[in-house]
């Protein structure tokens, strides 16, 4: 295991002096999970994390496309910094598909998909699925969040396809988070319509150049009117991410939110409550992992067996199998929920 | 708690004496869960379970009439038994809507729903909902299905609203399962087809009089062609449940699937299955439970500070909230999946 974490300090190292190979490598070892990625978790927690912007909407409304643009805006550097912004030295992507087994392996498709920057050394892209990683995305992404602001990333955009909970999960742990629709969007996201809201701090119509992008604007605008939580009203913008039009503007209010988050104070909070999420996550997946490792027992086989012959009910074998939970934190005995 | 046992003991004497008041008492006990509610498995799963049927469809397939009708069919007794079958004794019909926040309260529903037996005393109908119970309408089902075996209810009919994850596994967790879909189903169901073919031991065409019957038996069979596990090939019944149309030979195909059960012993591992099942919902729940108590707790508000801090790895802070897991039925120090 120590060998294991002075490999991966001598990875980090180079990624952090701009070597992509060990920066892939690195990314892998989180996907993979297991014993490596909790060690890599070890040494990337460490850094500061990168300036998180995600970006979620329902498949076909053009979000590889706007995230390509939206890098050659952010590439220009931070709007509300003044008037001749810092450019932003470098760039991530992570494209997540909670759907796909498919991942980083899928280079060609990746540089197909943002081919402005495939030749870009200064922006890096990358797609990520689960494999083994414990907790699935949901913890895999913050992990790799955390292992590219280790190796100097200011900035990472994280895009999500479609709008399922996880998706939607995964975008929202963003600082920014940005919901793209498109005009007509209201029928094929009717179910998701509440959550979107609730995780949204900028909307984009994107495809505005077709019918409907009016109607669509004013559904958004009614919506935010009954219900806007805080003192942030998330502003609607409209893109054209085939020409570009409008994402200066969309980056723009990135960085609006990105400013208001750090005035508020919000940014500290969002980020405490989201280290709370993380660690939430992280405790669950191991308590789950290690009731199949119950499960897979034999002693469990034994009192399926009993509970099977009518001579223990399963509230009592849980209580057998499980011991009574002194080991937990000092918690006590386990009480379960409604006693 | 070894007076509420007591209290217990003599609420389900009383049920198996035919007291219904009793008997809804035990069912809320069930439902609200918590302490009292693991004390009355300890008691109920002495008995033997009922034998259960469970009904699942989308809405608006007619299962509410269907069920009705069916119990009429089953108090005649079960047809593979001989000329002259000998009469069920009594049953009972659990309505289970995960969606719905109401429960056994909504008498006055049931009746309606269920009026041929509104005024039948060896009938007994009974809508449910979860409350406090631990690990939800899962649980909380077999539970009452244990309970209503230790009444003496030697059938219960299992109908679940709708054909999501949560309906389709309650009603999978019968004896035999009935799944409703109606002419033109194919649409509406879709997503769930495969879902559906899987856990099916008959298979409903109810409004069988309109249009689309014989396309939508077609279908059924089709998917039966290409795919039925076991030795048991899912009959399909079509029934016009408002007239009672074809609803004896439902029953009877129920019954042949439950003489099937028997002679090839499929009976006992289903059973000891769903012991299993059971037991890992549990056991899952009761580690659940106690994630959210790990999570109010003083020493993980210090890990989520340290983790924001950037002194300390989410990955450390669960092992450290956690203890090494030595009190989890001796399967050592937890090490997380894919390592």
């Amino acid at each position: 295991m120590s060998s294991s974490r002075t490999r991966l300090d001598v990875l980090l190292s180079e990624a952090a002096r701009g070597d992509r190979v060990a920066l892939a490598r690195l990314l892998s070892v989180v996907e993979r999970g297991g014993e490596p990625s909790r060690s890599l978790a070890g040494l990337a927690y460490r850094y500061e994390p990168p300036y998180t912007v995600g970006l979620t909407g329902a498949p076909g409304a053009g979000k590889s496309t706007l995230t390509n643009r939206l890098i050659t805006s952010a590439r220009k550097g931070w709007p509300e910094s003044g008037r001749d912004p810092e450019p932003v030295a470098q760039a991530a992507v992570l494209a997540v598909d909670p759907s796909s087994p498919f991942s980083g392996g899928a280079i060609l498709g990746d540089r197909v998909r943002m081919q402005d920057h495939a030749t870009d050394p200064s922006v890096f892209i990358r797609s990520m699925a689960t494999r083994g990683h414990l907790g699935g995305l949901a913890l895999a992404v913050p992990d790799a969040l955390r292992v590219l602001g280790a190796a100097g990333f200011p900035l990472v955009l994280v895009e999500t396809v479609g709008v399922g909970q996880m998706e939607v999960e995964v975008a929202a742990a963003a600082d920014s988070t940005v919901v793209v629709v498109t005009p007509g969007w209201g029928d094929s996201m009717q179910a998701n319509k509440a959550g979107l809201l609730e995780v949204a701090d900028v909307f984009v119509i994107n495809k505005a150049d077709r019918p409907g992008a009016r109607e669509a604007r004013r559904d958004l605008e009614q919506m935010l009117d009954m219900s806007h939580p805080g003192s942030w009203r998330p502003p609607v913008v409209e893109t054209v991410a085939s020409t570009g039009e409008g994402v200066d503007h969309l980056w723009a209010e990135v960085s609006r939110h990105r400013a208001h988050l750090r005035t508020s104070n919000d940014l500290g909070r969002r980020r405490r409550d989201r280290a709370a999420h993380v660690l939430r996550r992280v405790v669950t997946a191991v308590v789950l992992d290690q009731v199949r490792l119950v499960a897979d027992g034999e002693a469990f086989a034994r009192c399926v067996r009993e509970v099977d012959a009518g001579s223990l009910d399963p509230y009592t074998a849980a209580e057998r199998l499980l011991g009574d939970g002194s080991a937990w934190g000092g918690t006590g005995p386990w009480h379960p929920g409604g006693a």
